[in-house]
């Protein structure tokens, strides 16, 4: 099995857990059928389709290669029959999710720096790679996407895409450098999950202001 | 009038119909007048941008051709102006909105398989054509999109789109085709509203896990 | 110093001050850090991306020039660590605000024009441009964005937008053009925060329609 082959099966295990997210998610919500899967993709696709936009990759992977959507619809299909199964193996879904997360973000810089983009953008792109799916299922439902919020999941991403591309600067040889930037990925998310780890918030006092809306920029709705 | 002519005449009724839908939202949550043409610009034709940004046919038609975003502005207009009686002419309003979604879904897998994309990409395609604009409007006003919940919306999209690539697949005369998909999305759609069709739902008990959310790879907010 | 580098000036300056905003609004949401930087960045620049990927300008200078993000990263820096005194800067912050939308629709439509697109449309991407990073930064938020209901946001950037189109058409020396419009977009926006300028709503009795959604296009979820 060549590197290759091996990566893109990586990036579809990848899109089927994001997947099972999706339509977890969706179950949660009482969508139907049709919801579901929908969701799934999403959660599955945007991050991936994002990056291609924006590199001029055009049509996206997720869109000119059927097997992309076809896991999606898939992980959304076995999630809506088997939904108490899929919750009870929470804990390893867990796992596949930061294992996810980490390919996408190590991928997504990858293919940025194979379009000649900056490594600074790179990085960039890498993490949107990893956190767009996410952020879009989460804007369909109408939450604040978890990534803004949830433990060291952006920044795990951060952490694995920069390494793909300090080592990229540094003509180190691929292998062990996409292997380092995958551990580092999933060990700061699952890491972050087990053990509760978290960046700093502000703390500010914020009541006074809540009703002096007048002349502020932004008005919460 | 040729086909071509017809064709473009039924895709600008579609985006109308849709833009009134769109400021028909604006109108109930208050919104003023550019909130309302906002919202019917971006409900009329965010469907046909994604299809296009995704298939690199940029700049979009409706960014190229200043009649989709007039005819948006016109309906955004009208609705502003006479809303109770379009109120009024819900039903038969209705009934354009289900040939909108007929037209879209069917223009837009059309239109990825006139850029030689597969079958498979293209009905997904003619999905998000006849959906995308819906989506937009909703997450605009901060909702679960109705695509996601509502009656054989996006199932009749996906009917419809599926007949054009099968006709296309099966070197089929392109107008019977085009007609008889036309004609399945609409009866679903209007089927679907009318007497309540809907897709199943998952039923699990999600009670007990409502709370559980330590571990979960998704959490509502 | 040359037009062109007064132009990138005020370009950045109109990035940092949206990317204020942005961390403002995260801040206030008891964001982490990734989280306010995130916004920052999607405040700043999702009207510059938008804008680019509809004309076709792949990779969008937010993505390939790194000073945008540069200046994004910062601004979300400042507004974490000194959220207070930033807040207590708000008068002259929303004075920047305003020359930002103003910058920004000016920039989007002389944008759009260079890549030889009409006048309309031109128009239209300008307010894109100025309006964008609003949008996507109150979305994430799960709010109906501002520009939908807040005094003249989006009309400002209309009427700015316009000016330039208008000197383009009639071939006029684009330098006074260009301050025209700049000061005419920032006035109108500046007067409608200061005196409470606002379109109109439509005033209809909505209330007995509230309950009356089987028929209807549109549903409130």
């Amino acid at each position: 099995m060549s590197i290759e082959t091996l990566l893109v099966a990586f990036d579809l295990a990848g899109t089927f857990v994001f997947a099972l997210s999706g339509a977890t998610a969706g179950v949660r919500h009482k969508l139907d059928l049709f919801g579901v899967l929908v969701l799934s993709i999403a959660a599955a696709n945007s991050g991936g389709i994002l990056r291609d936009l924006l590199i001029g990759a055009i049509p996206p992977t997720a869109v000119s290669d059927w097997r992309y959507i076809a896991v999606s619809l898939l992980a959304g299909v076995v999630v809506f029959l088997w939904y108490p199964t899929v919750n009870r193996l929470r804990s390893p879904v867990m796992v596949f999710d930061a294992a996810g997360l980490a390919l996408f973000a190590v991928a997504g810089v990858n293919k940025a720096l194979a379009y000649h983009l900056g490594p600074g953008t790179a990085i960039l792109l890498g993490v949107l790679t990893g956190i767009g799916g996410g952020m879009m299922r989460d804007i369909l439902l109408a939450h604040v996407p978890s990534v803004l919020w949830a433990e060291l999941y952006a920044v795990a991403a951060f952490a694995g895409a920069t390494v793909v591309a300090l080592g990229h600067l540094l003509n180190l040889p691929s292998a062990p450098v996409t292997l380092v930037a995958v551990l580092l990925c999933f060990g700061l998310r699952y890491g972050g999950i087990r053990r509760g780890w978290r960046l700093p918030t502000a703390h500010f006092d914020l009541d006074d202001e809540a009703h002096d809306g007048e002349n502020a920029i932004y008005r919460p709705h």
